[in-house]
């Protein structure tokens, strides 16, 4: 990161999270064609799986049998590390938008909340994971775990089995890292309209500076 | 671990560590047929590869394309945690002797030595993932990495491949962990017949008060 700055202006990385069903990948859809109505070279990506080997590793966790819970934290941050090594670093290096469903929060909640990990460890595992890049704005999509059973409709994998007790503390990590670090996070109400939550993200990004043109 | 201490006596976990080609499966077996002489039941493990998952993640990282040395470190470290929890700690538990064929040193050996990691950091992150359990005793077979070469014949995987000076430094990680702690290690020189290596790693065992009978 020696050369110039690229002709795009400086690299932005961006993280949705939220639990399933927030509504996360129309979000990401609709800020990515912000930027790129913009001009901006948009990134899209997700985690687990945004890499041929994260994808390897998101199945494993997924659909594979049942597993510690260390074993199942630091999986993901395996995923984590290489997502950040071949996808998001390149990317931002040469001025690209970088847009990511899920990251390190969501590793923290769902393996720190539900998983008999602490927060705080989990946490040191994915900051290490990814050498301590954090996104320039965390957009938190906040729906209760009532309204996430209901959209997600069938049951996908054995993480959203899970009961909603589960989700509950999922969403309360999440909103917990928000309220720590209020500067480089945006908590929308998941439940309106996606084009209102849209303009909710916007205006978290215009008091960054970093808002589509 | 409440339950009164199994018939076979408290479990006792060993570890033989060293390079490729330093004939750890040979003094692995020659120690196993020992203790099951003696009445013990004996649990044979691997790492990378001792569990269902293990045997994934091995595949992925010695036969897959080329990852991030934190995403390598990290896959090494869930491949352990399961193996802990899964075979380690149950065998354990109910008075088997466990002898492992690699264990955490190795993964400090190689990915802190040849990978750009630090000896430091990838230790922390082995430790998180097997809660702190360190072999009762740790056997290096050492020898140089020509003779290493000269042993394996024909190269298996990307970590064989390697050159000499990644299997020296790998070498010299070995022999300072050992000699940083010598009440727990035992080092003996590999290029000797198997059965004066046997005879070496046995009093090691003995003056922990842990030989086979």
């Amino acid at each position: 990161m020696s050369a110039p700055p690229p002709p795009g202006g400086p690299g932005l990385f961006l993280a949705f999270e939220g639990g399933d069903g927030a509504g996360k990948s129309t979000q990401v859809g609709l800020l990515a064609e912000a930027y790129e109505s913009a001009g901006r070279e948009v990134v899209l990506t997700r985690q687990p799986g945004g890499t041929e080997l994260g994808a390897r590793l998101r199945d494993l966790v997924l659909h594979g049998q049942a597993m510690s819970a260390r074993a199942e934290a630091l999986i993901f941050a395996a995923d984590k590390a290489q997502h950040v090594a071949e996808v998001v670093r390149p990317a931002m290096a040469r001025g690209a938008v970088v847009i990511t469903d899920r990251y390190t929060d969501s590793s923290v909640a769902y393996q720190g909340a539900g998983r008999d990990l602490s927060h705080d460890e989990v946490h040191g595992i994915q900051m290490w994971a990814v050498g301590g890049l954090v996104p320039d704005l965390t957009v938190v999509l906040d729906i209760t775990a009532e309204e996430g059973r209901r959209r997600r409709g069938v049951v996908h994998d054995r993480l959203e089995r899970e009961p909603d007790g589960f989700h509950e503390a999922v969403r309360a990590h999440f909103l917990a890292m928000a309220a720590g670090d209020p500067g480089r996070y945006v908590v929308v109400d998941g439940s309106r309209p996606a084009e209102q939550i849209h303009e909710s993200v916007r205006a978290g990004l215009e008091a960054k500076g970093v808002a589509p043109a």
